[in-house]
């Protein structure tokens, strides 16, 4: 059986994504990458590559197919959209282009001719004026898979540690209030069969991070741990769910604890993503869990500030794409664990 | 000038303090720690010594001042209150001992007889049944140096990262409202006033934790940061503080994020908890700033769980002691940075 290329989206062309996926592409030997291929952008991946300092062979195609024969000697992009560089100056033909070639990568993963779906950092704001009515990239990913946005979950992958932020985009005053039984009940159940089946883990171990100081200290500092947290966690476990917590938050993420589990479940975004980039910052990949399609990003922005400048590290756009292409062997039951 | 020797406090001696008080003295020339005596406790001490493996030369005795001449040999221990030492079985006996030897710690620090004050740790809701009215030793303390407990601000300071948490013990949903402009602002006075003191930081940078996602975004996630945090750095910084902020706590705690400041003022217990023991979990100190006498602690508990078991790792005492030991030697001018 044919392994399907993967898809890389281009990202804003302002931001640090094209020169990163060219960083990636030319270490691909080095880093046992993949085969992908990029969505659009094939001057725009030139230029990035120029400045990065490589004389990138970039090669058009028309077909998913044909990057898995050029891959190896030249960086595969599909002819199409495209348009100038202006690193660090972002503009609303960079956010059309970045709309496009997301839309473009993931219609392919989902008719099945591309393997996963990689995707560069874009600037919500700035494609919300081109008519991306979603939260992020992920809630665009479940919709066009059919899924609500809730059965798509954010897992934050680097090699030290795995969370989940149960909630992510609110402020902190309104966190309280959006932990209930019913969140995280569904986010645990798709994280335990997401990471059996995504990542091999026979029987995953999720530890759920409390959401008040020393879980609450039997309600003195907050009741919604006594609650609403423990019960509920009594009841994954009834399932059958390898599942602890809730635990105090701030002794979760020690060496020592994090032997103990395989994804912390967390209460809040800081919470989920302070201990990830203090202790994985250069490697942290993005991973939706619960989707029919396997999707990575690299865990952090566009980066305008130092695009095009040759600062950017490639490392999490490496790691996302080489963790995507393990997901999807995993579901083709062609990864060796 | 005579240097004093520090003073040590016993912490529940059902707890790991004895045992890590002792294992601190047993290692005292290889970590080249400052002369210091236990208030109280020499039959505990030479027990939990020999659950470490050592065979404990424990010397009473009457006065501070012996330590200095007696420290090199033996570990001094003031005569008086003693008692059991019954590992991981805390009693009221254990709780009023521990009450005692505080106390009388805090008060030879305070007539100038001890150069510091170093607690180890005790089980709070067990001393408060024995009449101990303050939230913690950090409050106690500062009860005792006449001080409000708002004077007193509690820093965690590691090997990689200080930080200081603005609000401490309470519930996640009532931190939002408990942020305000005086507090930020008594709190950054103090942290860069005894940066500079007790640390020798010329001048000393403080960086500031947004309290939403993102900082807010604008409002989008919460207004406390724009409407509250940044007006109140503002202001801070035409006082001639150094300090930058609100800053997206997730990317604050990075490795190359923490080059840019000295301190990183939180706004809640876990902000602050969570970065500092996954980076620094076996050596991090709770330092008290502000007051009129030096006080630090090892950042952890009283592990009844693996007390006596020869398991606790003496790294945050031992760095407690020293840290006690160099911030009495710069008030005194002793210290050569």
């Amino acid at each position: 059986m044919d392994f399907p290329p993967l898809a890389v989206s281009l990202g804003d062309p302002a931001g640090v994504g094209p020169e990163l996926i060219a960083a990636a592409w030319a270490r691909r030997e080095v880093e046992e990458l993949p085969p992908f291929f990029v969505a659009g952008g094939a001057d725009i991946l030139r230029d990035a590559g120029r400045a990065r300092g490589y004389d990138l062979p970039v090669i058009e195609i028309f077909h998913p197919a044909e990057a898995l024969e050029l891959f190896g000697h030249s960086l595969p992009v599909l002819a199409g959209a495209d348009g100038e560089y202006s690193p660090g100056l972002p503009n609303r033909e960079g956010a059309e282009l970045a709309f496009a070639s997301l839309t473009e990568a993931t219609e392919l993963v989902l008719a099945g001719d591309a393997a996963a779906l990689v995707t560069a950092p874009i600037a919500k704001a700035r494609l919300a004026e081109v008519g991306f009515d979603y939260p992020g990239q992920t809630e665009f990913v479940a919709a066009a898979c059919g899924y609500a946005p809730g059965d798509a979950v954010m897992m934050l992958a680097g090699p030290q540690l795995r969370t989940v932020p149960l909630t992510v985009h609110v402020a902190l005053k309104d966190v309280p209030g959006l932990i209930n039984a019913t969140l995280i009940e569904r986010k645990a159940r798709i994280v335990a069969s997401a990471l059996f089946r995504d990542f091999g883990i026979e029987m995953p171990r999720l530890a759920v991070a409390a959401l008040n100081p020393h879980a609450g200290e039997d309600g003195r500092m907050g009741r919604e741990d006594s609650d609403i947290v423990t019960p509920t966690i009594a009841a994954l476990a009834a399932e059958g769910i390898a599942i602890s917590g809730p635990h105090p938050a701030d002794g979760l993420f020690t060496a020592h604890a994090r032997e103990s589990y395989d994804v912390a479940l967390c209460m809040y975004h800081d919470q989920a993503l302070i201990p990830l980039k203090a202790l994985d910052f250069d490697s942290g990949v993005n991973v939706t869990l619960g989707l029919p399609v396997v999707r990575t990003s690299p865990d952090h922005g566009t980066a305008f500030g130092i695009a095009g400048q040759n600062l950017a590290n490639p490392g999490a756009m490496i790691a996302a794409i080489r963790m995507a292409g393990e997901c999807a062997a995993r579901r083709l039951g062609l990864f060796d664990d």
